[in-house]
């Protein structure tokens, strides 16, 4: 039996998504419990993707077998009162055996939070902290000329080996807050992210802000495929995953 | 020379605002950072009250003396770069000899957050979590009958031995967020707060809104002086010391 698996978690004290060998993970996580609850036996947790140390999520979604049907409300308390406080499921479905969390994901959404006001500790893990102001308009044009299909080699890890570096990214926004000047949040929904893809965007968007560089200048970054072109990686801790589209 | 500052924190790794001989402490790490800066020579720092771990300060006020007088400026940067990144010193400026952060604060506004949506992990430092839905028009009530000059002794803490009890609430609210019908704040600007006087206020505030009690009974409570006769101490995480007034 597969089930469909909604979660959330504060990737401040995780070593990121993916299980390793050492560290702590969410997927070692909710595998660690979902043994628990499966009699011991060893049990998968497959998610849309994985998340890097310091990142967050919102609404991952995951899939998850289980030999035998499982009691969805019962689970998901025993499963949430196990867990850590850092991670939260939100909703757990039975689903076709074919449905597949990563392969079948069609589209995921990402925020990225800045703050150029004065530094608040409490939001310090969950905002990036710019102490300058930024050009908000001027990096609202250069989101326009990332939307569309282009290869993000230049934006992803330099020495990343896979060969279709193609993505669609379908939408940017950036929000302003309503109640503090000071605060924007970027948005972006797209096909697929590459690792640091998202970050890479955000720190080459910062730069632009900054007024070291010009909107346009992301044509040419996009048409050279060459991670030096494109700015610096934008710190973790601002960036969340939102939501997966299936 | 008596210098002036506004700080804030995130209670959430220290062990209260207040130096103890063992663990880690807002004054501690203020007096050690600015004993560095100060030519190795202990400082004490005086601020408006404590607040007790957990507790976070987004305008926490207070005092300091320095034999000689300091570049504002530049002590604010230093003395920012060297503190742990859960505290952050927004203003520190001159202040007469004659100012004392403690004995001339007038007044104090706190705000105490609540959840009753879904649990959020990135908010559990911050937020408390309720289940359960609340009777919220019950708690607003209950709140007006706490406001005014009255004995709190039934909200302080049972082992209190000061004699006078007596303070004024003169403001509360019940603010609804305007984004999310399940969350909360209730904030309360007073003369003065006795310990877990709020975190007992807002306990008995919450058994309101559960139904337990009803709202007419904080008159019976107030009156009774009686501190078994409130409701359980809230959580810490959702207290915030957000201003103080001179």
């Amino acid at each position: 039996m597969r089930y469909f698996m909604v979660f959330s978690y504060d990737g401040t004290d995780f070593k990121g998504y993916q299980k390793q060998p050492k560290g702590r993970t969410v997927q070692g996580e909710l595998e660690s419990v979902f043994k628990k609850l499966n009699g011991d036996k060893e049990v998968s947790v497959v998610a849309s993707g994985r998340t890097d140390a310091g990142v967050h999520a919102i609404n991952q979604k995951g899939h998850v077998d289980f030999d035998n049907e499982i009691d969805c409300d019962k689970f998901l308390n025993s499963a949430n009162s196990m867990l850590p406080e850092d991670i939260y499921i939100k909703e757990i479905k039975p689903v076709s055996d074919n449905f597949h969390a990563r392969f079948d994901a069609i589209g995921k959404e990402y925020i990225y939070q800045i703050n150029m006001g004065e530094y608040n500790p409490l939001e310090r893990k969950y905002v990036y902290q710019h102490n300058r102001k930024l050009d908000v308009v001027e990096m609202e044009r250069a989101m326009k000329y990332l939307e569309g299909t282009h290869s993000f080699k230049a934006f992803t890890k330099s020495d990343d080996e896979r060969e279709d570096y193609v993505r669609t990214l379908s939408q940017t926004n950036l929000i302003r807050d309503l109640k503090d000047v000071n605060k924007i949040t970027l948005v972006f929904i797209g096909t697929g992210f590459m690792r640091y893809m998202v970050r890479n965007m955000v720190g080459t968007l910062i730069e632009i802000g900054e007024g070291k560089r010009r909107s346009e200048e992301i044509i040419e970054i996009l048409q050279s495929e060459d991670r030096t072109k494109a700015g610096k990686t934008a710190e973790a801790q601002g960036l969340f995953l939102r939501n997966v589209f299936y």
